[in-house]
This record gives structure tokens, C-alpha cells and sequence, in this order.
């Protein structure tokens, strides 16, 4: 099947594979925000029974992979290829906790933009014929980023209002190859049909380096990404913001949105209308105190499974560009005086 | 153009794309081990001009990409999508190093083995025409790792025997789709005929632990992997190690090898004679002091670059398992008491 590339970044599948299954794990707080009710598992113990903030974030991370595939009936052993990642240091919380699969896997790392990384890769995968199931899976824990990123929970530090609150949570997203071929089998068919949404297509992103250096200030850093993300999609694939039903971002959170904003308008568009930023809706920032919004490989993600693809699965949106940000730091580079480049990759998700 | 999907794990290309061109830069300690003459690039300064260990790494990434796409005369912005990573928190040396070169980037993570994963996934990208060029570039460097994963070199604190030396280079390889396609160019063509060296197909790794948690013997905990990963390619694609001119390891060294030759034994192969380690390679262990072999995203790269391919392109070698491993743990999993767990994955070069 002949892949239609689009323009410098983007890729339209001839033969777009399904979204058959996803899943959404989240901690105590997640519960109590606004989409509390849709997401498929909470805890109200953030360590889920674990001894440590990178183990609780690894059960998280096995348990929205096994809630994907249940949903499905698919077992593990019939997925081809695994894509997963996370914020920590060496990505462990997806060695840890994908391990037990023991489904062949491509570690990924993308900051928080991975969802949408993973999500590229295994529809890329999927499309290409390199199997029937693919699965991509990113976690973020607020215990354990903390502790990654900057300060033990315990030092009880205090936030500048542009900081934001990662999300404790895990998604998960179950691909399936279109399967027009002759490798499809009955089973697969009925899978087929009990999915309505399609990954049209890809832009996979640039790293866009404005200089910031405010590592309490990410949606900032990431906005320009975003920004260079959505008006790319929109070039290559000779679109405006007028053909898409929403606009969905990572995790910009309330600064980085009206960046955003200024900056697509900056180059003649207008998504303003359209726009929601997963880390915006998964708190309510008046009751939670969660300052700039949600973050974190497992905001977006989430929000994807719990919110947004229940609404392309009953074609109330028909046609979403998804679109994780993510900010290209650690503790290093910062304190080495680096700058933090964004990144965004677009996910151009179809009602069918 | 249809894709073989082999066994549990394993792809043929059924338009096997080319690998083109391969760069490799490192440090001084490798420019005088038994490798030295054959990198493109080494400096006596192993900050490469920088402030940090950090940016010397990423400046090594940078001068690889560039040395890769000039010896194929392809520019950057040709290349349709890079697939790179390194052993740091975060990929910052990927993404500091890259970021001039403006192409779409997939940060991965897959510890020493990533080079393997780059190139499995550019391979497969240009198989399935998402584009013309894909870029695959890995890289370490002795003093961030130490650094990262053991302690501040000022520390001079002594290494056991079972430990590795984590080799400073960076290696980057163009590889091209074999553009049958009414899109190949008369120039690419040209690039086409000038390399004989094709991927011919993958075995993507699972994660295997064996509950070994010695992080100064890394060998020793990635030795299953690469069994595990060997064994695999020769099930899925029905050969044994007669089918090898060589099967190379990542960086297992010599307590690694032994263990690997043990557990390959164990499942009725003998690549004793055909085996060849990245890590024992790369360094003269009777003169350099480098105890178990060289280690690190950079080390089978530029082993792979510099040593392998030559032979392969000239038909010495007419097929080659390249088996990169890694050893996945953070010194926040090691001070946890976690296991180490490794992967391994395959990559099957052949002449042409």
C-alpha cells in the first residue's frame, strides 16, 4: 500500500489504521477534577500499593496497557511491537512496567509530547504492514517528576503560578492495521467494525528552540513547538483550523495558550475557537490549585482516552489534530544554563 | 510494496533500503585504541571545544550527522525524519546535539542498545516510503555518563574488573529507501548504486530480566537479551549461525561474551567462531585499562561505522547479525534495589 507523504513533516496513511482500544489510569487527584468520572481507573492511594514513586508509576503504566488490550480481547502475545515512554531518567518507569508484557518493545522520549510519539510510530507501524496490533503507552507520576525534576515532595517547596502540576496517570492506545489484506482475519473484521476512529495521518515535529530558560514556565517553551506543529500540519496537508472539529495541545496550560494564540495568529490563523489544552482540562485550576495546568506524559494522554476519543467515537468531532507538547530538559541542561526547546508531534484523528 | 513479517518478532524488507553512509567522531582515549585510524573524526579534547560533558556530546552527535549526510552529498533538509538518542536523563544530548539541523526528530531511549533501535526504525520507515532519507544517530561519552550513572570523575574512585569503559563517540547513518518508485531521482540512483550495504531486516527486542542487579557488570546483565534477541532472529527467519559471516554485540565484553556463549549453547547454537563484541573491540584491554570492554550508545555505533561496514561493503562480510544491547536501570532503579533488565535488538546487514 503506497504511503502519501505530505509536504516537509506530515504523512497521510493510504490504509489508516483503527484506534481500537484505549485506556486511562490516574491517581487521587485526577479523580477529583473534572473528567474524575471517565477515566477507566483511579487510586486514591498515588502509590498504588507500591514502595516508591517510579513503582507506583510502573503499575500505573502495566495496568492501562492490560485495561487497552481487555477492552480489545486482544492478548498480549498478539501485539507486534510495544511504543513507550515516560519523563524518567533512563525511561523506567516503561522498562519496569511494560516488562511483564513482554511484548517487543522501542523505548521512546519525547518529554511530554511522547503520547503523541508513541502514537506516530505505531500507526506508522501499523499502516506499513509491520503487523496487526501495535501499542502505545506513556506515563507521568507527580511524585516521582517532582522528584526528577525538582524538589522531594517533602522540602514542601512553593510554585511560581507559571509552574504546572503533573499528572499522575497512565494511557494506553491499542492500533490496529486496516487489514484489507489477506492476513485479516474474522475476528480482527469485528474488531474493526466496533472501532470509529482512524489515525489519518502524522506531522512529526522539529525541535523549536526560542531561547527560553524558565524551566518553571514550560508552556512558554513549548508553545512555539506547538505553534510550529499545528501550522505545518496545516501546510502540508493544505488545511486551515476551519477543517478541524478541535485543536487539542498537551499541556501549555494557561500561559502557554495564550502564546500559542498569539503566535498562530502571527502566521494567519485563527484556532482560538477550537482550541482545548489537555492540561487545562483535566484540573479545575480555581478548586485544584494546580497554577498553570496540568503536564506530563500522562496529561495528555489520559485526557485522550477518557475525553476526547469517546467524542470522535460517536462523530461528535469528526476530525481532531492532537497535538502532545513536550519541553526538552533536565536538571542538567538547566543547571548548565541551557535553554528548553519544545517539540510537538500532530495526530490528525478521523471519525469513521 | 508488501512487508514479510517473520516469526514472533522479526521484519524482512521486501524493498530493502540502503544504509548509504555511516560518520563516525570520538574521543581520545578510542583514537588510540586498535579502531583509531578508522574514525572520520577524533579530538584530543574530549570536551570537543565545549564547557560541559554534556555539550561535547552533543557536539560529537552534530559533527557525525554532518560527516554522514556530506559523504553522501544529502542535505538536511532531504532528510525526512532522524531517529536518534544517548544514555542521559532525558536525551539531552540528542536533543541539544540535532537541534540545528532542523529535521523531524524521534527521541528514543533504549540504553546501549539504541543505536540498534535507531536503525530499526529508520530502516522500517524508508522501507514503508514515509520518505526518501532517515537519519539514525546515537552517542555517549565517558565523563556525562560517569557523571549520569556512577560518580564525578574528580572522585578517581576505583572500578571493579566486571565493569565497563563507556566510550566517548558518536556514530550516524543515512539510510535510503531502495525507490523503486516512480520517486526515485536520478540522483539518488547514483547514491543507490555507490552502497552495497543493505538492511535487510529487523528483530525488535523484549525486555529480559534475569534479576541480576549489578550495575558494575553490565555484561552479565545483558547477556540473556542478546541470547534471547540472537536465538529469536534465527527462529523467526529460519537460520542458524552458519547463515552469519559475523553476529557483533553491543558492548557485552568479556564477561558478557562467555555468558552469552553459555546461554546461546544452551539453546543449540554455537556462534563461538562468528562472534564478534563492539565493546572488546573498540579497546586494547591488555593497554588501556578499560577491565570488561567499552560500553555505551556510542560504542557499537562507531564500531558499527567505522569497522563493520567497510568489510561489508566490500563484500568481506557478506551477511552481519549487528546485535546492540542495553542494560535498562537509573541510579534512582539501582539505589531502589530494582533488577537490571536488558534488551537487545537485531539488525540484519547484508551486501549487495
Amino acid at each position: 500500500m503506497d504511503q502519501i507523504i505530505k509536504g516537509s513533516q506530515s504523512l497521510t496513511f493510504a490504509n489508516a489504521p483503527y484506534l481500537i482500544s484505549a485506556a486511562s489510569v490516574t491517581g487521587s487527584k485526577e479523580a477529583e477534577g473534572p473528567l474524575g468520572k471517565l477515566f477507566d481507573m483511579t487510586s486514591e492511594d498515588d502509590l498504588f500499593g507500591a514502595q516508591t514513586w517510579e513503582e507506583a508509576e510502573s503499575t500505573m503504566q502495566k495496568e492501562a496497557c492490560v485495561l487497552a488490550l481487555g477492552k480489545a480481547h486482544v492478548a498480549a502475545e498478539e501485539v507486534r511491537y510495544l511504543f513507550g515512554g515516560d519523563l524518567l531518567r533512563q525511561g523506567i518507569a516503561t522498562s519496569m512496567g511494560v516488562e511483564g508484557l513482554q511484548i517487543p518493545i522501542f523505548g521512546l522520549y519525547g518529554a511530554c509530547s511522547t503520547s503523541g510519539e508513541a502514537l506516530a510510530l505505531a500507526a506508522m507501524s501499523a499502516a506499513a504492514g509491520y503487523g496487526e496490533y501495535m501499542l502505545a503507552v506513556t506515563s507521568s507520576h507527580f511524585g516521582s517528576a517532582e522528584k526528577e525534576f525538582r524538589f522531594p515532595l517533602g522540602y514542601a517547596s512553593q510554585r511560581p503560578l507559571s509552574a504546572h502540576w503533573t499528572v499522575t496517570g497512565s494511557g494506553a492506545f491499542l492500533v490496529r492495521s486496516a487489514g484489507t489484506k489477506a492476513g485479516s482475519s474474522a475476528r480482527s473484521a469485528q474488531n474493526t467494525a466496533e472501532s470509529h476512529v482512524r489515525i489519518a495521518g502524522v506531522t512529526v515535529g522539529k525541535i523549536v528552540d526560542y531561547g527560553l530558560k524558565d524551566s518553571q514556565n514550560m508552556g512558554a517553551c513549548m508553545a512555539p513547538a506547538a505553534m510550529d506543529t499545528i501550522v505545518q500540519n496545516f501546510e502540508d496537508m493544505d488545511r486551515t483550523e476551519r477543517d478541524y472539529d478541535r485543536i487539542i495541545t498537551g499541556d501549555l496550560g494557561y500561559v502557554g495558550q495564550s502564546i500559542l494564540f498569539d503566535l498562530v495568529r502571527g502566521k494567519g490563523y485563527d484556532i482560538r475557537e477550537r482550541h482545548l489544552d489537555c492540561g487545562m482540562t483535566i484540573f479545575d485550576q480555581q478548586t485544584q490549585d494546580t497554577h498553570a495546568g496540568g503536564s506530563g506524559c500522562g496529561c495528555a494522554a489520559v485526557t485522550l482516552a477518557s475525553f476526547v476519543l469517546p467524542k470522535i467515537e460517536k462523530g461528535e468531532w469528526k476530525r481532531v489534530l492532537f497535538v502532545p507538547t513536550g519541553a526538552l530538559m533536565s536538571t542538567v541542561s538547566f543547571n548548565e544554563g541551557a535553554s528548553v526547546p519544545g517539540i510537538a508531534h500532530g495526530i490528525v484523528l478521523e471519525h469513521c
